[in-house]
């Protein structure tokens, strides 16, 4: 098991018990995300933007408008702290100091490097992919305006921790005895209903992409 | 229409049109979460972490426990940001460059300050009520103990911004011919079936604050 080194900027040392330093956890919790809050510091005040991402081995790469500030203010290779949260559910207990959630969250440390040529075409595709799956292949790729419009940073994986609460409430001895339901109500981010875009041509059926994440197929 | 002050800090520079500066906007955005990505500084070292919030006019309370990291830093009233992202949808066009995303974020600009008393008692309540409605009156309330071993944290809001995409994609004029499926992925985090705890008393209902968010009541 490949472990990235613990140290204090990384050390879950609240209940450390629910903290994991293992690519494979670490990687997983990427994997099963594309949205990621990003924090960089300006001027001595943090940052802390939603923006979407893309994994390759111990890369996270990071794009957007090539004039954004947070793009233009990570590019200057300053320290980020990346991190991605699955809210899994609610956990109640009998008890209000009990309530807790169940998640998992992967917290990355590193700085941000601009990327070109192959590796930005590559690290585009993974974002998309990120996103959802199979649509990369679905539309028009980008021309060469469009890959100068945008802006592609590279952030490598220099420290990183995951932390994860599973599994139902803990109460107090005492209060297991109390008529209170307590349980765990499980939360997760589904996909609706597709709404076509009003300027559809008549006749395209809906994607292979989007009928996968939906089950479809 | 009461809005934040405008600043080099909170001001959105990219796609300003997307960008709101006024307190119902802005606070109809933190009400519609409860899990927000707080941000801070600690030896130039930026730092994110999710965590539970709620609000109460223009302050947002935190709370954790008294030995937590992010509440010890955060106490010595360093600068925080704290964002709320909610993701609507995904926005797929006929072009890889025209994709997005459809949500509604707040980042929110001040400092930390301990509570105690009243207002602490007050601020946990609201943070249970945001998580879930109801709750606070169904379970035990906290006992002197577990107040001492939980910190309370009011952020006061000093500037704030909000940024907002909704709607179809937009692609290039020329791409509207191409056979490519368009329109709106709709994603929204859905609570599923509770699962009572395994220790749960015979015979104790699911209560109403679990079947209310379900839309069973």
């Amino acid at each position: 098991m490949t472990e990235f080194k613990k140290t204090p900027r990384n050390k879950v040392k609240r209940l450390p018990k629910r903290g994991h330093y293992d690519h494979e956890t670490i990687f997983g919790i990427l994997d099963a995300g594309f949205l990621c809050h990003v924090g960089f510091v300006a001027n001595g005040q943090p940052f802390v933007i939603p923006t979407a991402y893309g994994r390759d081995g111990d890369k996270i790469y990071l794009h957007g408008s090539s004039k954004s500030r947070m793009l233009s203010s990570l590019g200057g290779g300053i320290p980020v702290c990346l991190t991605v949260t699955h809210l899994d559910g609610l956990v109640l207990a009998r008890s209000a100091f009990h309530h807790s959630m169940n998640y998992r969250s992967a917290v990355i440390f590193g700085t941000a490097q601009e990327v070109e040529g192959e590796e930005k075409e590559r690290a585009l595709f993974l974002i998309s992919e990120s996103i959802l799956k199979g649509r990369w292949d679905e539309v028009r790729g980008p021309n060469a305006q469009e890959m100068k419009a945008t802006s592609v940073l590279c952030v490598t994986i220099e420290e990183a921790s995951a932390k994860i609460r599973t599994g139902p409430p803990g109460d107090d001895e005492e209060d297991y005895a109390l008529p209170i339901w307590a349980g765990v109500l499980p939360m997760r981010l589904m996909p609706g209903e597709p709404m076509a875009d009003p300027l559809l041509r008549e006749g395209i059926p809906l994607p292979g992409s989007v009928r996968e994440v939906r089950g479809e197929e």
